[in-house]
């Protein structure tokens, strides 16, 4: 099988860590290792390198690449330009397939966190066999943990019998980022899990899908598939990728697509979405306070220290998320890392360019 | 008239900014100009550079003397070890003395901050006054603006009549550092200020007080004036003053002395003794933010901002004090500034001196 792991992520919701030239997937916010790194030792078990196809885009592959000196360079698909999740999964199952190949392709973004990594893979090896054995488009689900409305809820219908362990189940519905009340309806009735964004197919299925759902996306693909090994691949990807529709697979496959499935797990998932999602997840010591770096306190409770280069001293300070950077500090008030977006807006606005 | 400004403070209180190699009056904490240069600057409307002298200690002299390119450089008082006040005052009016010149000399501490400095000098010009008619100590009081128990409180006994329009008082007592209870019972009393530190006298006027209630300090002085202007200064000065006890002027004369006068003034004085402070009396912008450097925030308010170099984001957050210097940062709540001396403490004893 084959692993595709999408790193186009930008993501200024880590700022000043994440920066245009350096996205989420690309920082050793959660360790020693980069994100990115995490995600490939993570299926390491699963699947080796020579099958792991990383998707990511010009501007970060010399970095990412850099980051993942065992995949083969042959595995690093970079995109001339960003166009969502749909054209991206096409590419790669081209690839797949020029290898003479058809197996099930394991898709992963590459920028989550995943604290029970066994359970994890037991998930994927099941999700594996399903759609090694047919048609389906298999998607990861996760057991909600509130009524988030960020989220792609799954609601599941009738289970489909398997001879594994896991439990899998026919998707009834896909509902997209629904508001509080009915996020919290979905809660009490019970029966949807999270869309993890991450899928399991043959790369054969997920084209032919694709051929039916978005014909212009599969007219494109046919033009890169003859075209590459050749001489006028770079080209014509370039020329053909760029006039692509940027579409998501959710919204323009497995919405409409009829033999989808899901798989539900828990498995201490977490998509990393701004300081306080890493806060959350972090290791914590005393008065849980998270820290990375050298760091003092004189009565400090629930804060996140991230400061790899700088010495921090708190005194009396509670519920804080602090995050030092050779050029830029952040200081914010635990609960509202969803407003580092207006941190770097008023950056854009006001030109401080060398910030961004 | 000459003007003696002491600068020997050491001072962990403005940690990260003082260091042991950077007290405080050596910092642009207030703005443009350190702190010294600040004191100098306000008072050269009294006192020509070549009358102003400046008592240090060996360790900061380098530093002090490029802060302060106007003094001439013999009129810089190194002292070869801190002895307290007393010691200091006497040096100082030993160097007058054998200028051939028994003139008032202001005593002013290094790191005080003045925000309205026209009234300030017009006290000093009367308290030069009342000094040079006579053989008064005179000092500079404070009118007190709360409880503190931090500081010596002058009481003032009978008005001494004078041709200026400056109020003049025998002092009845000095107290230093109350307790809670009594300072608020001296504030109801009335007729109380606080111990500024300053202190106006002929040169002469002060060696005669130390002879009479510090002896010993009175010989070394003595032993010191033979000695300077001589190849031996040096080897004497450093011979004798290290020998000399430790006395504050304060407790060693001022709380002993009979014509002692006090002069209270309201001069927007602080002595700066935390960042809390440096916080009151800094000029502040939108929602009380007090910043040095650049910024964003995003809903902050009531907090100082101190980072000259990098820039420093706020979301969210109120009552902060954020220091940030090129190895070490700090955040202290608002009002607990006072607890900085542990983190100071905590870095001695984890043997982090590359901090202190």
């Amino acid at each position: 099988m084959f692993a595709v792991i999408m790193a186009g992520g930008k993501g200024s919701r880590f700022w000043p860590r994440s920066r245009e030239t350096r996205p989420k997937h690309l920082l050793d916010i959660l360790g020693e290792r980069t994100i990115i790194q995490e995600t490939v030792a993570r299926i390491r078990p699963l699947v080796p390198p020579e099958r792991i196809l990383v998707v990511t885009g010009q501007s970060h592959a010399a970095e990412l690449i850099r980051q993942l000196p065992e995949i083969p360079a042959e595995n690093i698909l970079i995109e001339p330009v960003g166009r969502n999740t749909a054209p991206c999964i096409g590419l790669a199952a081209l690839h797949i397939l020029q290898r003479g190949t058809d197996e099930v392709m394991l898709v992963l973004p590459s920028d989550h966190r995943i604290g029970a990594e066994e359970t994890f893979r037991q998930i994927l090896r099941a999700a594996a066999e399903v759609a090694a054995a047919g048609k389906a488009l298999v998607t990861v689900g996760i057991r909600p943990t509130g009524p988030e409305t960020g989220y792609g809820y799954i609601e599941q219908g009738d289970p489909v019998p398997t001879d594994g362990a896991a439990k899998v189940y026919r998707v009834r519905s896909i509902r997209e980022k629904p508001d509080r009340a009915l996020a919290e309806q979905f809660l009490q009735k019970g029966g949807f899990s999270w869309n993890s964004g991450m899928f399991v197919w043959k790369a054969s299925t997920i084209l032919a899908e694709i051929r039916q759902f978005l014909p212009d996306l599969h007219q494109g693909l046919l033009k890169i598939q003859e075209a590459l090994g050749t001489d006028r691949e770079e080209e014509i990807v370039a020329t053909t990728y760029g006039a692509l529709k940027g579409v998501s697979i959710d919204y323009g496959v497995m919405e409409k697509a009829k033999e989808v499935l899901v798989i539900p797990g828990e498995f201490g998932w977490s998509d990393l979405g701004s300081w306080d999602a890493l806060w959350e997840v972090s290791p914590k010591g005393e008065k849980e306070n998270a820290v990375r770096g050298e760091w003092i306190a004189v009565e400090a409770k629930r804060c996140l220290v991230h400061s790899p280069e700088k010495l921090v001293a708190l005194v009396g300070v509670e519920d804080l998320l602090v995050v030092d950077t050779p050029d830029a500090l952040l200081i914010c008030r635990r609960g509202r890392s969803q407003e580092v977006r207006k941190v770097v807006e008023a950056l854009e606005k006001r030109g401080l360019t060398d910030y961004l």
